[in-house]
């Protein structure tokens, strides 16, 4: 994959996360299924935020931590996705930039506001999201940059992507942009509802479009309608080239047509906060894979980022993390 | 002091803070004071915001804090403060609600926007401050709500107002008012170059209104223009009723005139972060004193809220401190 710019493209939803600690009590007073994201309306958002206490904001999405992550790794990282030109979308950009990712994707001057995720911390650090999608609606083709995608060795599409319409078919021509390229396509399926929102869709898609498949046990599950993890296993292993699933506390499986691979957890104290834990394997996994490390490696890399994410508030490493792929460099 | 609503109301700057690590090398190549506050335009603020690492957004402004913290202890808490309505507005108005403070100032519906605060974090915990005060320029006596002024045990008014020249005005209605419905006074002293800023005006305002004051060492030598700490302590006695001298790792000093108290500080591991340690001192100390606690009592809780303040990222609590007055209360 010689002649690339981008280690890795990522297209996601562009969302600034509002960081709240709650009980588990209050989850269920308010109708939230704990673990799950939905999508909510402005309003819906405004009435359970105006319920909670007091908040940090920090800058978020799926994809975006994930390239923020590979970024933070070292590698050369790019990201597409759409804010409004508002307060918010200013903490957006900067702190993507920040993390050393490239975003030129242009901001929107009118329509709704930049999008937020209003995230319920459990004292077990699990997390339960509310999304206004807001902005990212307005997602489109016209927002790709062909020849971005093209100088990329992975395009990275979230599954909440499928949400908003527009953003949808961009998901199609970008596919077809990087591998007319010659470049891989990964795909996050997100989210067990997000998978139960679009099964077909996403079935389809990936059988034709992806090259590179990333997902947790329940997401892996929900797409199969099965609760047999390794029948599940060996339906994605005719379905996509590489599949990594992961498994939490049980580590992860890389499933491709010449092997099968356990790699154990890493190491974890204690869990603050869940908030993208599979977002950060996604990071450390496509790092090592598009530095040419083995797919045990890139799979050791993503847990080993996870656990650095899980033991700190908010879903982007807060501390160096450059010499975890520069050792794996050796 | 009965019939009182509120244990403390507090006046001062409405503000959101972007928390940023940093490294000392960048506050010395951007020109930067280690540990100084400076009041800077929106664009000398974006151009610096623009050089930094991912940030996080919390509320702050000093005054807001420290009614946060005395409402975290139990304490009945308001505060007053401009902010636009905009999305960090929002941000502002939502967390000092959700912290259980009174919170009824109205927004400003144009004009600038809310007042930022870009907070630079050093590796030793230090804080450099740069404020854009944005929307706090527009406060002014319209905003007071006599009757609340009237129902509060104390009236705690924050330095930093002392920049913008409609809130100074304010300053002294609200003054005016406590002092004719048998209220108190207090007065933080904020940082040493805001004291620098307005020291004659200062002095005036201390020795005719104000009750209770509260400095650090850096500010009380600023007032006195004087490197002798014991000098300082005794021109302080002459001028105001009781004076809370923080001295931070050898504790604090209550001058009145009957005694001169000294507090050691409390225990810390390590120190993360020491946004919002004065503000954390002067909220224990009121919520202790307030609920008619000892001089010694006060100044002991506002030594066990610093501490709790400084070992964690924000100024503002953000674990449940309500049984450190509890168990003062017995």
């Amino acid at each position: 994959m010689a002649g690339a710019t981008y280690d890795v493209l990522g297209i996601g939803n562009a969302i600034v996360d509002i960081l709240v600690q709650t009980e588990d009590d209050f989850l269920s007073e308010n109708g939230l299924t704990k673990g799950a994201m939905a999508l909510v309306s402005a309003e819906e958002q405004h009435a359970l935020y105006d319920k909670t206490g007091q908040a940090i904001e920090s800058s978020g999405g799926s994809a975006a931590n994930t390239l923020a992550g590979i970024a933070a790794l070292g590698g050369r990282a790019a990201f597409a996705g759409k804010v409004m030109d508002d307060q918010l979308g200013s903490v957006f950009a900067h702190d993507i930039r920040a993390a050393g990712v490239t975003f030129d994707t242009a901001m929107a001057n009118d329509g709704a506001p930049t999008a937020t995720c209003l995230v319920l911390i459990s004292p077990d650090g699990q997390r339960t999201m509310q999304t206004y999608l807001g902005a990212c609606v307005d997602f489109s083709t016209a927002d790709l940059d062909h020849a971005q995608v093209e100088a990329a060795q992975v395009t990275y599409l979230e599954g909440y992507l499928w949400d908003p319409d527009p953003a949808r078919e961009a998901f199609f021509q970008a596919s077809r942009i990087a591998h007319d390229a010659g470049r891989k396509v990964a795909l996050s399926l997100s989210d067990p509802f997000c998978v139960d929102r679009h099964r077909d869709g996403f079935m389809a898609f990936i059988a034709e479009h992806v090259d590179i498949l990333f997902a947790n046990e329940d997401e892996i599950l929900s797409l199969f309608q099965t609760d047999d993890f390794d029948a599940a296993q060996e339906r994605v292993r005719g379905m996509v080239g590489i599949a990594a699933l992961t498994r939490s506390e049980k580590g992860s499986v890389i499933v491709s047509a010449d092997e099968i691979i356990s790699v154990p957890a890493a190491k974890v104290d204690r869990v603050i906060d869940t908030t993208g834990a599979g977002d950060a394997y996604a990071a450390g996994f496509l790092a090592a894979y598009t530095r040419g490390h083995s797919l045990k490696q890139a799979a050791q890399l993503g847990g080993l980022l996870a656990a650095v994410i899980i033991q700190q508030i908010g879903a982007r490493p807060s501390a160096s993390v450059q010499h975890l792929l520069q050792d794996l460099d050796g």
